[in-house]
């Protein structure tokens, strides 16, 4: 059996490693939002990319969900003392590890699909790590200025960390995905897979931008498997991150239904086949096998059970 | 009064110590090797002006001689978990800050003298410090291959800290030289500077390499102050470093007099008004005052002596 994956960062990796737990079995093969991924103090730095490997590679510090086990911030201070701007993100000793051998990796040539195997080979998260394009996309923030009051487009990352996504935001630019194209092997796995599964990830900023790469939402389309998606948002609120900030962006009411109606039935343009919500939350998401089923990853046996009732919804085999 | 001195890394860091001490109203300025500079895990690392800012800035690891006090090794460590290599240079985490800072000007266009400026601001190293030139020159070794026996040429940081200068040498190449500039300031600081000193530093691949960018030999020789030397051989071995080991590649005897030789005297086509060898040491140099005066830097005390016995040897004020 062989499931593909569309994931974030944290919740997406979360559900990753209930699948693997689930399916142990399974080919699994995550198709990971790179929209997020941002140059900073020189370093090529691929937050969601990391999270699934590192969550997935039994290094991630489980608390915040985010960067390495046991993490250090000499650099960082450092940093600060030079007075090197941005001093908002979270740039971690270890991780900066990574993001050197990945910054000289893609400055020598390779593309990230290469570097990502590559880093791949230290973690053996289990799974076919694939960036969604190796094509550089970055999404940015269209914002109020708070000293101008004029329209200014930032990277979506000083929203989101500096800001805590506090600053009114008028639309998100994905940036370079006119000429990004999916990467490889991400659609030849869409095509061929077993179940094709929407992780619980941020529908606008993580999932929004894979599907936005020009051939995967056509790939999700045309899936031979059925189209799963779990919903991120329960009882009207965000499970984690801040989907709750971005959906009315794109004028998505936040609710399991807006969320569910906003990918759509497959069967009327639309992407899903079936649609997990929280047990409890109410939807109806016309031409879509909705259920409701316990979302909250509170616990290995919980995501587990979770991502179990995705491969229900999905299936035996192919639709 | 203004003072020139002409360093290498560990031995011209403390002597510039000691002269600061000596001469706390004096202008000075440290014109430093960058031949010992390399790209690692794609970082720009110049250490020998790295020792000079960190020591002259107070934050030097005195016992190493090189490198931050209080140093860790994580991202190093998480390098070589990864397998990345070279795992064989000490990159300390503190340190990294410098060089990520360092590569990013640079990556920006800055040139290698503003990038030294900008972290200078930070550790008010007490002089103006100039790398030798703005342009990349890198001192490369050759060697026997030890798998083949064919001659190869390797970076002076492989030979140097790999192989701790074990590999029987025949040449050093200053890859880029001969494209190389005088950094800006540096012949202006010749020309009009009261003394100049050779700091007790390697004089094949510190001072050397210094004097052998196009115009700096020329530059010192029409010096309107007195020019100094210091040697840094002492009783026929290294006080530090393994200049032992490269003096004989260049046909140099090791010893006090043989590097006073191979300076030679400013009055007969080569670089000397005076040269001070230890106390107990023998040089006799043609055309050139030799003082034998106690060379050991072993505290700040007798580092600021031997800085007072070269600015005495420089005579007051101009010759």
């Amino acid at each position: 059996m062989h499931i593909v994956v569309l994931a974030g960062g944290v919740g997406g990796a979360r559900f990753l490693r209930g699948l693997l737990a689930a399916a142990p079995d399974a080919e699994v093969t995550a198709v990971v939002n790179t929209g997020d991924d941002v140059t900073l103090h020189g370093l090529r730095i691929c937050p969601d990319l990391d999270t699934v490997m590192y969550t997935l590679g039994d290094g991630i510090d489980e608390d915040r969900g985010w960067g390495r086990r046991g993490e250090s911030w000499t650099v960082k201070d450092e940093l600060a003392a030079y007075g090197a701007e941005p001093t908002w993100f979270g740039l971690g000793d270890r991780d900066i590890a990574t993001h050197l051998v990945r910054t000289r990796m893609l400055d020598a040539g390779y593309p990230l699909s290469d570097v990502t195997a590559a880093l791949a080979q230290r973690w053996q998260p289990g799974v076919r790590l694939l960036p969604m394009s190796d094509q550089r996309v970055e999404t940015h923030v269209v914002v109020d200025d708070p000293e101008t009051g004029r329209p200014r487009a930032i990277h979506f990352q000083e929203w989101w960390i500096r800001h805590r996504a506090a600053l009114a935001a008028s639309s998100f630019v994905q940036v370079g995905v006119d000429d990004a194209r999916p990467g490889p092997g991400v659609v030849e796995a869409l095509r061929t897979a077993d179940a094709v599964v929407f992780a619980p990830s941020n529908p606008v900023v993580s999932i929004g931008t894979v599907l936005g790469v020009p051939g995967i939402r056509d790939a999700v389309r045309a899936a031979t498997g059925r189209v799963v998606g779990i919903s991120p948002i329960v009882d009207g609120a965000a499970l984690r991150g801040m989907a709750d900030r971005c959906l009315p962006v794109v004028g998505v009411e936040v609710s399991a239904e807006g969320v569910g109606r906003h990918y759509g039935a497959r069967s009327a343009g639309g992407l899903l086949d079936a649609w997990l919500v929280h047990t409890g939350d109410q939807a109806t998401v016309p031409g879509v096998d909705v259920r409701a089923v316990p979302l909250l990853m509170s616990s290995p046996e919980a995501t587990q059970a979770l991502a179990q009732a995705a491969l229900d919804a999905a299936g035996a085999g192919p639709r």
